[in-house]
Formats: C-alpha cells, sequence, structure tokens
C-alpha cells in the first residue's frame, strides 16, 4: 500500500448559518481546501470523493455535493457513522487511495444539525442515532447518554464538576483566537457550574453546542505530493471502532470501549505509541467525556484524567495540547464535518499555520466517540519532515 | 491491486416484512450467506464491514449491524448513495479488500421503504432522495421523475406503452420461480396496460413495489479464496457514475449520463465490452426504465431497446438473459439492499444454483440508476474459471 498525505485542508466558519444551504456551504469549504494547496490545483485534479454527512437536510447528499462543486465526473460516496462520520470519509477515502483506485480523492464533511428534510425537530436527529427500540425510547439522547457514563466516571475516580468546567474554560479560551469557532467567548469556572443544568452532570455550558458547518481535505498519493505541496501532512494509522448500542450491554460505563479499539488499531498501523503524540484533537462533545479520552487514548494512566487538567497539560502551553482548536465544546459540531474539522486543526498545527500554534510537533491524532457511544474514529498525522 | 472475489450471498425473502424489524433481518441474512460458504466460514474470519442502508428505519445503521450480527470487534461503515446504495457498499469494500487493508470483508445491504425513524410517510423517504430546493417541491419524486424521461424516451423513438408491459411480464415471470421475490405472480399485457395510472406512461404494474428486505455478499482477497470454495465468483470491474441531481440540468432525457459513466469506469476496469456480458440485472424500478438501460449500458444501440424486448432477447431463454431474479420490478426494491441483491443473483447464476437458471455465463453485470436519476452503479463479475 502506497503512503498518503494531506495536501490540502479547510473549512468554513462554524455557526448558526441559517442563511447558507448544504449547496452554498459546500463549494465554499471547497474554496476553503483549494486556498491551502501551496502549488495549487484544480478541481479537474480530483479522481473520486467522499462525502461525511450524518443528516441530509438538503436532500440527496453524494448528489448535491457533486453537483454544487462541479464533481459529476467522478463518484462520490457519502459515508455516514454517527459522530464518527467525517473521520470515517477521511479513513475510506485514505484507503481507497493508498491502495492504488485513486491518485487524487476529496474528503467533504458537512451537517446542519437543526435541519431535517421535511421538519425541524432535534428529536428526529437523535432518532438517527441511536436504536429506536433499544436506547431510544428511554430517552438516552446524547446528554443523557453521555451523563450516564461521566456520572459513573465521577464517582469512580473522585473527579468533580469543576474538574469538568476547566476542560470548558480551557476550550472556550482555545476558540476566542479561532475564526472558524461558534462560542468565540471565555467562560468562567464559575459561569461553568452556575450555567442552567441540561442533563446531571452537564450544565450548559458543559455541553457542545448545535451547529452548521462544513470541512474539505484533499487526499493525495505519495507518488504526486510534490506536485502539490512541500510540507504535506501523512496519514500514518486510522481505526475504527465499534461497541454495543444499548447501554445496558456495555461492559464499563468508566472507559469507551469503541475508543481503544480505535486507538489501538491507529497506533498499531502508525507504529507508534501515545506518548508520541504531540497535539490532539479528541470528541469533547461534552467536557467530562474529554477527561475520560485522554485514558482511552492511553494519554495518561487510569483515573488520571483529572490530574491532566488540574496541571494544565493539556493546555496550548502545556505538554499535550488538546483541541487547541475549541474542539467540538467551543468551536461547535456539526457531525459530519466534525472529524474533517479535525483533520484541519491537526494539518495546521503541522504545518505552523495554526490559530493556536504550538511548538515542535510531529505527530497529530484525532478523535471521535459517537452515536450511543457505540463508534469511535481516531486518524494519526505526521508532520512533513518527520 | 490485488484480485477480489465474492466467496459467499444470500438474502432473505423480500416482501412486507411488518413483523421483523432491522435487528432481526441482519442476522437472518447472515446466516443465509454462510449457509453458501462452500467450505464454511466464521463470522470471526470478518475483518470489516460495509453497510448500504438509505433511510436508517430503526436508528443507528452501523452499530445495530455491528450489534445484532456480533461484529464489535471490526469497523463497520455505513454507505449511503441512493438506490446504488448497496453497489456503492460492495464497491468500497472491494476497494479496501484489493487495495491490502483486509483480507475478509462483508457487505451488507438493507432497508425497510414503509417506515422512517419518528414517523412513516413515503414523503419523507422521498425528501432524502431529492433536493430539497429543486426537485422536491416540484413534484420530482420517484415515479414523475422517471417519467419525465421515459415520456420523452417513448416519444423519440416509437416506444409504446405495450413495450412497457413486456418488460414487466418478463420480469413478473421471472420472479414466480423466485422464492425471495416479494410478486411472486405472472402478468398479463392486459393486466399492465389496464391497471390504474401513477404516473403517465407507468400504471401501477409498470412501478417496482415498496420492500422490506436485506442482502449481503462475503468478498475475500485472492489469497484466502480456496480456503473458503473452490468455485468463487470474481469482481472484475465496478464503476460509480454521478449526474446532476436537477431534472432541468440534465443534457439527455433519453440517457442517463450516470448509467454511461458508471458503466465505461466498470468495462475498463474490467478490460471487456458489452458483447462479453451474459447475463445482467439491471435497475427497472420502472419498466420503460429496463428498455433504456439496455442502450446506455451498451446491449443494444440507441432505439434499439424495445426491440430486444419485443424480440424475447432478455428473456431467461434469451441470448442476454436480464433480470432473471425477476428484477426490482417484481422481486422488489429496499435500496440498500437491491445493489447486494443483484450481486446475489449474478453469484448464483455464475455458479449454477439460480432459481432461473441460464446455461453458460461467464460475465454478469449490475446495473442501479437512482435518486434523482444522478447516481449510477455498475458491477461486472466473472465466473470462477472464466
Amino acid at each position: 500500500m502506497r503512503r498518503v498525505a494531506i495536501v490540502g485542508a479547510g473549512m468554513i466558519p462554524f455557526g448558526e448559518l441559517f442563511s447558507s444551504g448544504i449547496k452554498e456551504m459546500l463549494p465554499r469549504t471547497l474554496g476553503k481546501v483549494a486556498a491551502s494547496v501551496d502549488k495549487g490545483f484544480s478541481t479537474n485534479d480530483i479522481e473520486a470523493a467522499w462525502f461525511g454527512m450524518l443528516q441530509p437536510s438538503d436532500g440527496y447528499p453524494a448528489g448535491i455535493l457533486a453537483d454544487s462543486c462541479n464533481l459529476l465526473n467522478v463518484p462520490v460516496t457519502r459515508v455516514e457513522n454517527q459522530c464518527a462520520t467525517g473521520s470515517d470519509a477521511v479513513r475510506n477515502a485514505a484507503m481507497a487511495v493508498s491502495g492504488g483506485h485513486f491518485n487524487v480523492a476529496l474528503v467533504m464533511g458537512a451537517d446542519k444539525t437543526r435541519e431535517t428534510p421535511s421538519k425541524n425537530t432535534f428529536w428526529d436527529w437523535m432518532a438517527l442515532a441511536r436504536d429506536m427500540a433499544w436506547d431510544f425510547p428511554l430517552g438516552l439522547i446524547s446528554p443523557g447518554n453521555f451523563a450516564l457514563h461521566v456520572s459513573r466516571y465521577m464517582h469512580e475516580y473522585g473527579v468533580s464538576r469543576t474538574h469538568l468546567a476547566m476542560v470548558a474554560v480551557k476550550n472556550h479560551s482555545n476558540a476566542v483566537k479561532n475564526p472558524n469557532a461558534q462560542l468565540r467567548f471565555p467562560v468562567t469556572i464559575e459561569q461553568v457550574l452556575s450555567a442552567p443544568m441540561v442533563a446531571e452532570p452537564f450544565g450548559l455550558l458543559d455541553c457542545s453546542p448545535q451547529t452548521d458547518g462544513a470541512a474539505g481535505v484533499l487526499i493525495v498519493a505519495e507518488e504526486l505530493v510534490s506536485k502539490y505541496t512541500d510540507r504535506p501532512v501523512w496519514i500514518r494509522g486510522f481505526g475504527l471502532g465499534m461497541d454495543h448500542v444499548m447501554h445496558a450491554h456495555k461492559k464499563s460505563f468508566t472507559s469507551f470501549a469503541a475508543t481503544t479499539k480505535a486507538a489501538k488499531a491507529a497506533y498499531s498501523m502508525a507504529g507508534i505509541s501515545p506518548k508520541d503524540i504531540d497535539v490532539a484533537e479528541v470528541h469533547d462533545c461534552f467536557t467530562g467525556v474529554e477527561l475520560m479520552n485522554y485514558e482511552d487514548l492511553g494519554f495518561c494512566e487510569v483515573g488520571e484524567g483529572k490530574n491532566m487538567i488540574e496541571d494544565g497539560l493539556t493546555l496550548v502551553s502545556g505538554v499535550l495540547p488538546i483541541n487547541t482548536s475549541g474542539g467540538l465544546k467551543a468551536k461547535g459540531h456539526p457531525p459530519g464535518a466534525t472529524g474533517v474539522a479535525q483533520c484541519v486543526e491537526i494539518f495546521e498545527q503541522l504545518r505552523g499555520d495554526a490559530c493556536n500554534q504550538i511548538e515542535e510537533a510531529r505527530f497529530g491524532l484525532t478523535h471521535n466517540i459517537g452515536g450511543p457511544t457505540a463508534v469511535s474514529a481516531v486518524i494519526i498525522l505526521e508532520k512533513h519532515n518527520g
């Protein structure tokens, strides 16, 4: 199999884009991707495309991508995998290019989380993301779903709501400097703790927002990389892990089995270990989940997630900066775009172009945990001269 | 890239399966696939899975496949591409296996077309399949959509409603012998012509039914084929073609550009031409569409589709039997499963196990044209000793 690299990556500002449809958002995003390709590229170079979209809010996703971006002469596949949707689109494209089927592939991810095709209810969205017979009737939509896990995790390991709030403070702080973030305001511990309760232990400021957004990356086989840039970002590993859909079937409530499976696959493929990671974007859909991710991704020992945030290790100035973009918490979370946008952030960090630029990063990691904590994706990227 | 083969293929009977959910249908289908593997296989052999599903009627598709079929330790990707959904799942799996990422991959396809997550309306379904700003508000759901094309095609080439009815008669006749078909009754020309009108020129018996169903295939790299069977069916080529979503943008109404693109890619990859095809399953969602497919797939010259059906060339006893399974028209059409079930039929034809077995077939072809005639998939299969 060939090595593959990301040679271009871009996104439009996330937010409540009520004035834009998917057909406007996609061409704008492609323009951002094109602008990031150092030596330029033409859409005629694209040989295939993958489109991550959780909810087809405007209608037929692959057709709308092809039509709105003038990609009518290449195959376009829509991939959906709940909150790992964007990452799984990257994964499928990377496999096809490394396997020799195409040399240049576009990955786009987009969603408008306030819209469904025929009506606009959050419950319609949530129905697609759970199981209609098992967990949905129990009210286990996203906040309640993750609250079950984080509550047990807090109980087991002495994690307080203040630890959770520290995640919000850090990620909002990062978003202030990110022009593409949805919630570009700082928050204090006191504000997070006093916000209205959504689902114990998550107050409003512990929750990621509903977001409209799109992001894209251009994946190229190693033979063609130098045509586009002298500073590619290599895709070194990826993994997709699954777990039971119904919560009563899960073996642990303090660790996400899907994440540990995805991480194991990705680290193994890349031939590195967690200690090699220099920067990461992890799935902070709710604050406490970020602390659990630290442990599941091997960044610390079990139960030590709270120490990482207490000690400031994951700040932009820390030893392992996490969610330098603002994360889902403050950058926003359109599921089809989220994994792709995480790749955009790591791409920029590894090329020295990030809004909260860190020093000396070689390996970056992206991570999602989604649906009823039943799927996770991990992608490992490496700097061009690494 | 490695050669890849289908070593097992199976489906459950299509129909109105109101008593079964997706979680029941998938394990039953996996059992059918397993039973078709000559030398046996264990689900532990599966290294990755792709799941074609248009509408997540029971909730999170990939998670439900993983959970209901005990595939919790392998990555599962849901693919959606309208009526080409099942075929595009096969295509993505075949690329990953031939590229060396996995040795054994399962492809499943399923849909329940009468159900949506939160309510049960056909209009919700249709909204996902068109464009909400362009064609859906014009009423261009499937029957009206294809009626525009077939009406123009009939006008241009002197095709009558009787020619269309001949397609229904042929495909219903084939379905009578297929225990997996939904509409296992013969129809006459007179019955088709006198059936209630749905959308001119399509009467009720010109239309494929709404169907619940599931189908699966097991795709294996060449090195491992002999472990499972001595009579594999090789995947020799595949193509996915796109076209404009909005009908006013299409260059032709008498030929589907998506099909000609997909066919060109598939024939090129297989290194064969249309005259090499011995049997085919083509997308007869409406009778007249089958005649257009004959032309777009290169089985005859432009305008000669009516001659092929008039002369009986595509009967089971003809020179190029088409839709020996009964086709979408009479076997049924659950979009996520349709392309996979077409592969099941060709798999059985090329191994001598089909319900309407033809003689001496080496190459078989499957074809879909879907959404607002904006996507097409073509897959070319070859007999084991071909």
